[in-house]
């Protein structure tokens, strides 16, 4: 914040998505609360409320009878029946595209096998899937808001370029400017588009869709092939000067450790990565194992899969250590494919963490599984055009 | 920001401290500047301005003549001739009291050798040298803003209460409250007052006291006897959920390393730390050697001294790394008395994140030493006062 601006149109934006806001934190507030809340005048507040519902941001529930004369101040909510946005998951093998209500609600969704790797063909089959979403909300009569994309690799929010995604093997790939122009050809036009790394978006998730006010910081880490970590300091998404921040797989766990696919030696990802549990359980070095297989091997009690499970989790433990005194979080959410193998896996971290915190007498953060589970990055994806709809004081939102 | 308050006084504040913060980020704009960037019309721009020049933030210099006909607009400067802050650094052996102007010149000071370590003796030493100070300042015309106090300890910054200073074995101290009681015995009354943790204020002094625009993240890494950081996102003092963000001397950089003072195993402090380094002189576990001690040691090319002070700094390399990957920082700053230590320590630092860097094939953020050295911690108590009033938006700093 700066200071208050002059441009008349931006500022009333600013005041009314405030007004959403605080009604997503304080659900049933009425008019009377939030000119109190926000300091705005009460016929200012009318207007605006009233333009918010006739929108299909706020509803405003049925006046209640109560026991006193007179009538309670109707309470206002967010209106999850009426505006959606559509969320993305591009990862590594598979896209998956959800529609996705005001209030978190997953409306319908469509998953296909990816059919290329090349920016191309991933945007191409996207834009296809997102297409077919945006005809059926026509159809349905809801409102979108816009597309919200997460990508399993480094994004320069103000642009949307894909900077680096190496699993894809993609390098600079301008995946907004791209998006929009496959787009027109499926009919999609005027609808923002947001792009932004796969854990960050589903942290957003957690964070934009909660059924209570989410704790500050929150951290979402993600457990897959990869290990990273979506941050929300202070209300918005923490991506640090080049918006990499949070690529905590690439923390040194171990000096001199194991070799990475980054190149370096001992990072967190060669002990927690999906790729260094399978090499444990197989003894073949770069092995990867479907999580479906290791879940199996676990269910049968196999002594090398059970082992790999709970050393992973254990060093795990020790990254939500780190995590804990980097960052001093309110909560701590796990999730990724990982989280599927289980007690043996998340029991290992829990009593490491659980240890770590008894040895200094301080109590631990919140830590807890994601609510979404294989959906949260594609949620995300929404999440992430709510999040920046209703913060249009942010310059980083403005190119979308 | 939620939405305009509607609180006028407030309002006013937070328009004035905006032009104040845009003339620091922007030394040199005109008026019609200003307006342009806050989007405050040129009246109340030229108003405000006013008041700001009269109170002792803002200057103007002389009118330059051109060569064209007319003149230019007057450029606007931050004032360092008449408003100062005072910031205090309470160490585990030593009190330091300063004077520092609105642009982070040491003006004046005074340091002691810690008469007693309970609160109330700490209290009292530091209520007669800031009593000092403020006479002093009366004398010079020098208007102060208020009292900044850098602790070795947690600090619920809402409160100024010092949650926990383990090397001075306080917990729940209510230093601001006894602070401001003490000082009226002083004849000082009606100052804001400040109480954060040491490194938090250092990283301060770095963010506001810059000859230039810092980098966001900063990170400011403190080496002593602890390891802790000062983090800035976003424009302001980073803190976490319950204050204690920054404690990276507690992250765990050996699974099952050598015994912490915490209480946990392979801590970054059992590294680098400065018992750590000591102990490795010495082989006596615990040791704690004078940095001059070790300096001596090193001048004189000394083995055991030699190798303790590398091994040290390879491991504040792994660490820079960590933070790297968490933040995303595009600055870290070293302070602290180990930085003294020179080359054999800091070189391997480098050298060791240098490495990392080539691995990966990414380029470092930019690592400096701090610019105050040894007052770094005083003179980010005065930067932590003058960080508050220029940020009258943050309900966190109402209750100095």
């Amino acid at each position: 914040m700066t200071a208050i601006t002059g441009d008349q149109s931006l500022l009333r934006e600013i005041n009314r998505m405030a007004l959403v806001r605080v009604v997503q934190r304080h659900p049933g507030l009425s008019r009377a609360d939030l000119a109190k809340q926000t300091g705005l005048t009460k016929s200012t507040v009318s207007l605006l409320v009233q333009d918010l519902i006739g929108e299909g941001w706020l509803l405003e529930s049925d006046i209640q009878a109560t026991g006193s004369a007179g009538r309670r101040p109707t309470p206002l909510f967010l209106d999850g029946t009426r505006l959606a946005m559509i969320g993305a998951d591009v990862s590594v093998d598979t896209v998956s595209v959800l529609t996705v209500s005001l209030t978190g609600d997953v409306l319908t969704g469509v998953s296909e096998p990816l059919a290329g790797k090349s920016p191309e063909a991933v945007i191409g089959q996207l834009a296809r899937l997102i297409g077919g979403l945006v005809g059926q909300s026509r159809q349905d009569g809801r409102q979108l808001l816009g597309i919200g994309v997460g990508v399993p690799g480094a994004v320069l929010d103000t642009t949307g370029v894909v900077k680096l995604a190496p699993n894809l093997a993609w390098r600079d790939v301008p995946f907004q400017a791209d998006l929009r122009q496959e787009l027109i050809s499926h009919e999609v036009s005027g609808l923002p588009i947001q792009v932004q790394n796969d854990y960050d978006v589903a942290a957003l998730a957690e964070y934009e869709f909660g059924e209570e006010i989410a704790p500050d910081p929150l951290i979402c880490l993600g457990l897959g092939i990869g290990v990273g970590a979506g941050i929300v300091v202070r209300d918005r998404l923490f991506l640090g000067a080049q918006g990499f921040a949070g690529e905590v797989g690439h923390s040194i766990l171990q000096v001199e450790g194991p070799l990475c696919s980054c190149g370096r030696r001992g990072c967190a990802e060669t002990f927690i990565g999906l790729r260094a549990i399978s090499t444990q359980i197989s003894g073949q070095p770069g092995d990867l194992l479907p999580v479906a297989t290791i879940r199996a091997l676990l269910a049968r009690n196999d002594e090398a899969a059970l082992l790999a499970a709970r050393r992973a989790g254990h060093y795990l433990g020790v990254l939500i250590q780190n995590l804990w005194t980097y960052f001093n979080p309110g909560r701590i959410v796990l999730g990724g494919p990982t989280c599927e193998l289980g007690a043996p896996f998340l029991d290992a971290a829990t009593s490491c963490i659980e240890r770590y915190a008894a040895d200094c007498g301080l109590s631990l953060p919140e830590i807890r599984l994601s609510r979404f589970g294989g959906h949260s990055i594609a949620v995300g994806g929404a999440a992430l055009v709510k999040h920046a709809l209703l913060r249009p004081f942010d310059p980083r939102f403005r190119n979308a």
